[in-house]
C-alpha cells in the first residue's frame, strides 16, 4: 500500500513551524509496511485543502491528513474533505452530545464554534481522541482509506497509535519493510560512522539529534530473518554505547536500572536548572526513584541548599569538578539518597563564570564520587540538554558496573 | 507572487528527518513578499519528481526545489526538471571544467558520477554554490521561475541568501505581506476565537500549542499602515491575555517583570519536576531572579525540603490548594525569596494521589498567598507543560498588579 500525508495549516507555509507531524506520521506508516510516496502541506484555505486531498486520493491507497480539525473558522479540513469526496457534511447528534458532555465534565461552557467539530462527511466515522476535544475522521472512499488526525502533536500521536496504525496493520497492507532502531549515546557522530564501517550500507542509517544518535536498520519483510544478525553485529561493534531500542529513552533506561537495583537518586542542578529532574519526572513512576531535586543556580543556593563549602567555590570556581562533586555529595546527604548527580557549567550566551560551553558533571555514591569536565558548542538550550544527556549516561554506565564503564 | 516548495529526498518520506528546509525556504520567501501556497515532498524517483514539478509549475509563479542535486545515482532532480519542462539535458563544458578544477584544488579525484552535475536542462543557468560542489539551477519556463537548490542545509541557505532572495526581490515580485504575531495565554482556544469574532477574517489566524496561543495578523505591504490598528483592536479585545509579541516567551516576559520590580523568585515543584525552573533558567541571566528551585516529588521531600506540615498533607492530601500554598511558602522562606510558585498534581498515566489531570498551583509573597486548582486532559508531558504555563501566567498577572488579574 502506498500512502500520502497531507498537512493542513497556514503556519507551516509561513515557515513558522517545521512539519514534524509529517515526519512522525511517515515513520509510523513505514513501521506497518505502508510506504509514503508524497507529503503535501497546504494552508487554511478550503479550495486548496480540497484540491490537495483530491490529488492525493487520485494517486495513493491511503491518505493521512493532519490538522484543521479544531473549533475555529480556519479549521477547514472537514469542509475540504467533504468537497474533495463530494459527500455532504452532516451534523451528528451523538457528537454534539459527546462535546456537550465533555465540556460539562470540564466545568466549561461550550462555545457555538465548537459545534462544527460535530460535522462529518457522509459515510465517515469518528476516531476517538483520548486527549482532546476534536475527534478524528476515518472514511473509505472509492477504494481509498482516508484518516484525518488533529494537528496538535499529542493528539495526533495518540490517534495514530490508538487507531490508524492498528487499523492499517489489520488490513495487512504493505510490501513491508521491517525496521529496528538502536539508540546510542556517548560518541561523536563521525566516530560512530567510523565504528560502524564494517556493516555500513543502504540498510544502515545513522541519525543524530540533541547529543544522542539512532542507528536505523532495515530489511525487506521477506528477508526479516536477517535483521537480528545485523542488530547483533551493530551491538557487538558498539557495546555499552547502545542504551536501548525503539522508543526507549535514556531517562527511562536509567530509571529502570535504578529501580532494578533498589537505588534512589537525588539531583543538584546549576546550568541545567531543573531539566535533568524534569526528564526523570517525565517517566511515569518517578516518585519511586527520584527522592529530591535542587536547582542551585547561584553560589548562595549551592552553599545553603547543598552544603557546598564556600572555600571550594572560592578556590576552584563555580564551574569545577570540585564544586560538582560537593554539589552531588550535598544533594545525596540532604535527600538521604543512594546516589546523586550534579551539573554546573556556563551555558552562555556570554561567558560569566567560565568560558561558554564549559561544563562539569558530578556523581556521588556511598563511599565514592567522580566528576567529569568537558567543553561543547551550540546554543544555551543545546548545551543544557546535552549536559543532561551526558549526566544520565554517566549514571547509566555506573549502574551497569565496571563492564559498562568503557563507553565514554 | 505565489510560490510552491518541492523537497526531493526519500529520507523525508521515511520520516527519518524533518523537512526543515521547507520551513527555512518558506520563511525566507515570505520575507521578500512571496507567499508559499503549498509544500510537497517526494522521494528519489524520477517519475514522481517530474510529476510534482509539473503540478507545481501548473499552479504557482515560483517553484523552489531543494535536494537531488548531488553526484549519486539517486540524485534525480535534474532529470525530473528536464522531463517536467520537456527540455533536454545538456552537458555543459564550462561546468565540466569547473568541476575538474574544483576537485583538483581539493586534491581529490573526480568520480564519473560527478559529471552528471554538469548537466542542465536547455535554457537553464547555474546558481553558484559557495560552500559545495553542486551548483544550483535557475530556469525561466513558460512564465514561471524555477530555482533548484541543494538539500544540504548549509548549501541551501547560502544559495537562498546569495541568489534566490535577491533575485526575487529585484523582480519586485511580491505583493509583500507584513505580519505581526501576538502571544496569548490563559483562555481556551475556542473562547479566544469567540472573543476575536469582531475582527476575525482571513488576515487573523489563531494557532494553539502547548497551552499557549498565537494570533497572527497580516496585511498586504501596500496597506501596512492598517496593521497597527488591527493589533490594537486585538489587544483591546484581549487585554492582559496578550503577554507578548513575536518571539517573546512567557518565561522571558515573567523574568523581565521580576527584574523590573526587583523581585526574586523561588519555585517548588512536584508534578512538573523541574520543568518550571528549567524554563526560567533557559532565559539568559536567570541567576538574577531565580534564587532556588526544589523538586519535591514525594511527601517526604515536601516535608523535609519545604517545611510543609505533615498534618496539612494528611488532612488535605498531596494534591490540594493547602499543600500548594505550604510548598510555595516553604520555598519562599527557605530561599529568602520575595515570591514563590509551587505546583502539585497528578500527571498520570494512572491516578495515584488524585484523579489524573488534577493540578494545584500555589503562590506566596510577603503577607499573602493564593492557590488555584483545576483539571486538564492530555498526556503526562502535556499536563506538566501546561501546568508550568499556568503557573508562569499566574505570576505574570500578579506582577502586573490588580489591573492584570482579570485575564483568567
Amino acid at each position: 500500500m502506498e500512502a500520502e500525508v497531507v498537512a493542513v495549516g497556514s503556519e507551516l507555509l509561513a515557515g513558522q513551524i517545521a512539519n514534524t507531524n509529517a515526519r512522525f506520521i511517515s515513520e509510523a506508516l513505514a513501521s506497518v509496511g505502508v510506504v509514503v510516496t508524497q507529503q503535501t502541506s497546504v494552508g487554511d484555505d478550503v479550495g486548496r485543502v480540497e484540491r490537495a486531498l483530491r490529488d492525493a486520493l487520485g494517486r495513493a491507497d491511503v491518505v493521512v491528513v493532519s490538522g484543521g480539525l479544531g473549533p475555529t473558522h480556519d479549521d477547514l479540513t472537514r469542509e475540504g474533505l467533504a468537497a474533495a469526496t463530494r459527500r455532504p457534511l452532516q451534523r451528528r447528534d451523538d457528537l454534539v452530545a459527546a462535546l456537550e458532555e465533555r465540556f460539562c465534565r470540564m466545568g466549561r461552557t461550550m462555545s457555538p464554534s465548537n459545534l462544527q467539530q460535530a460535522d462529518l462527511p457522509e459515510g465517515a466515522v469518528t476516531i476517538e481522541n483520548p486527549v482532546g476535544t476534536a475527534p478524528g475522521i476515518f472514511l473509505e472512499h472509492a477504494g481509498r482509506l482516508v484518516y484525518v488526525v488533529p494537528g496538535v502533536p499529542d493528539e495526533m500521536v495518540a490517534m495514530m497509535n490508538g487507531f490508524v496504525l492498528p487499523d492499517l496493520a489489520s488490513r495487512g497492507g504493505g510490501a513491508a519493510v521491517v525496521t529496528r532502531t538502536l539508540r546510542v549515546v556517548g560518541i561523536p557522530e563521525s566516530d560512530l560512522a567510523d565504528r560502524l564501517a564494517p556493516v555500513v550500507g543502504p540498510n544502515v542509517g545513522i541519525y543524530a539529534s540533541q547529543g544522542e544518535m539512532r542507528v536505523c536498520l532495515t530489511a525487506p519483510a521477506s528477508d526479516a530473518g536477517g535483521l537480528p544478525a545485523l542488530v547483533q553485529a551493530v551491538r557487538d561493534l558498539l557495546g555499552p554505547l547502545v542504551y536501548g531500542e525503539g522508543a526507549d529513552t535514556l531517562e527511562q533506561v536509567v530509571s529502570d536500572l535504578l529501580r532494578e537495583r533498589g537505588l534512589r537518586l537525588a539531583v543538584a542542578e546549576s546550568l541545567t536548572g531543573g531539566m535533568l529532574a524534569s526528564r526523570l519526572v517525565g517517566v511515569p513512576g518517578a516518585s519511586d526513584i527520584l527522592l529530591a531535586g535542587y536547582v542551585a543556580y547561584s553560589a548562595a543556593a549551592k552553599i545553603r541548599d547543598l552544603g557546598v563549602p564556600p572555600e571550594t567555590i572560592e578556590r576552584h570556581g563555580l564551574v569545577s569538578t570540585e564544586t560538582a562533586v560537593a554539589m552531588a555529595a550535598g544533594a545525596r546527604a540532604r535527600a538521604e539518597a543512594d546516589v546523586a548527580l550534579s551539573t554546573t557549567g556556563e551555558a552562555g550566551p556570554a561567558p560569566a563564570e567560565a568560558p561558554v560551553g564549559r561544563v562539569c558533571v558530578g556523581m556521588a555514591w556511598e563511599g565514592g564520587a567522580s566528576a567529569w569536565t568537558f567543553a561543547m558548542g551550540g546554543s544555551r538550550e543545546a548545551i543544557r540538554r546535552r549536559t543532561c544527556t551526558y549526566a544520565l549516561n554517566r549514571l547509566r554506565l555506573w549502574l551497569l558496573g565496571p563492564t559498562g564503564d568503557s563507553g565514554g
